[in-house]
């Protein structure tokens, strides 16, 4: 387990993941759902899915309902996480996850054992995700997909912007920069995928808009997604002098003024999907 | 005619402003269609369009094809453009469109006059959109429409980026903004037509996504809508010092980059509706 993790792994912050996973869960989610299909041989009914770096299991529980016929092998490096994701699996019923803790770079699987593998808000984490992609292509089988999920924080304004409200949201950017994390890698997936060997690559952007007509995302996405967020780098960015103070505590009241009647948050998520 | 116009009246850039408008027409005017339907009263059989700030004629030629059984007054403060938009919309061998010379802030029409009303990259060049909006709603009919189109230059981000391509890119907004633009006002449009007293806004973003896997948006897009764009405020950027001619060519190269096989490009223009 690695403490340089950028969420961190307490329980608020575990919240604040599932928060997040379920108000975003139909925007990402959608179209993602595994099947062999009527006309799979026998033997190929249970399809192999790897979820690479399921965190807490925000996103398994979803992958779990979605392709409720596959068989899911989800792994990640933190033996915390796993437990709380496994934990999730069984509150919610569901038997058709396996967990392994497992290093995405040194796979304990052999070449071609997967039919469809999916990694969500775990690249941006990784220093090479090249490699990391390429790791993954080798378990994959031919002709199987990857999916590939990842924020842009450089996609992200709002309305009113102030100058203490965007330098508070480039504070949390630097602390993720500042851990080896690349919050800007959204827009990077389709260069990954097809510098990693990926065929057929299609990206599309998951569009989070929201004003004041749109309370649940108000709430959901402005308030206990992304300001939340940022309100989690307080400490590190007034510590280290990014921000006094002062100035931190107008911005975070600045963004709290995107959630007002006039208030407007755009943010993107990318989605891209490959073959090998 | 007011020479302060940010993209000039050039042919080049009349020229430009066609091409910009096939390739983003689809996204743009996706489900813009006005129609009385078949139980209309016979009286009502003509809607009456009114598009304001028509300029060379470039969405109107859209809104002529797309709504065959309205009535479209076409509207400009400049003589030169109406000329030009006219000359468009008759080489394309439309009949459903009048035009005529008015300034939206003092509009020559009685109360309630028209079903509904379509503005297309206007609200940015004007010092007060409130004021404008509010003149417009004077106009439209109880129950009517109005559609607001605007672009969001704070929602451009590309791969790669280097500090002369985003320098390059903000000079185009600081050039905006000092002609009294507001590059920015895309993110605006919901607070904007509530404010002005519209009801029922619904405002959502058109995407433009563009990865080598899309040439025609590579061509059609980058190349000529938004580096053309940038190109356009050289002079003003050089001669005014926010860029030296190095760094600039340096800046315009690297957007180019963004064009070639790893190059990614993210806009988003905004749709806004509201009824009266």
């Amino acid at each position: 387990m690695s403490k340089d993790y950028v969420h961190g792994y307490s329980d608020e912050e575990s919240n604040r993941l599932l928060d997040q996973a379920n108000t975003l869960a139909d925007l990402l989610h959608e179209g993602t759902k595994y099947s062999a299909g009527s006309k799979a041989p026998e033997n190929q009914r249970f399809l192999r899915i790897l979820e690479a770096g399921c965190g807490v299991g925000a996103q398994t529980i979803r992958l779990a309902k979605s392709s409720p016929d596959a068989k899911i092998i989800s792994i990640d490096i933190s033996e915390d996480s796993i437990k709380q994701a496994k934990s999730l699996v069984e509150q919610n019923g569901f038997s058709n996850v396996e967990f392994q803790r497992a290093d995405i770079l040194n796979l304990p699987f052999k070449d071609e054992t997967f039919d469809h593998i999916f990694v969500c808000f775990v690249l941006e984490h990784l220093k090479d995700p090249i490699t990391a992609l390429e790791s993954l292509r080798r378990v994959l089988k031919k002709g199987g997909s990857i999916t590939v999920i990842e924020g842009d924080h450089g996609s992200c304004y709002f309305y009113p912007e102030t100058e203490e409200s965007v330098k508070a949201w480039e504070c949390l950017i630097e602390c993720q920069e500042g851990l080896g994390c690349n919050p800007m890698i959204g827009r990077e997936i389709y260069p990954l995928l097809k510098n990693s060997g990926f065929e057929n690559i299609q990206v599309s952007p998951k569009i989070v808009y929201v004003d004041s007509s749109k309370p649940d995302l108000v709430e959901g996405f402005n308030k206990k997604t992304i300001i939340a967020m940022v309100e989690g780098v307080k400490e590190q960015a007034v510590s280290s002098g990014m921000m006094d103070i002062e100035s931190w505590e107008k911005g975070i009241g600045d963004l709290y003024k995107t959630t007002g009647p006039d208030g407007v948050f755009f943010y993107n998520f990318f989605k891209g999907i490959g073959t090998k």
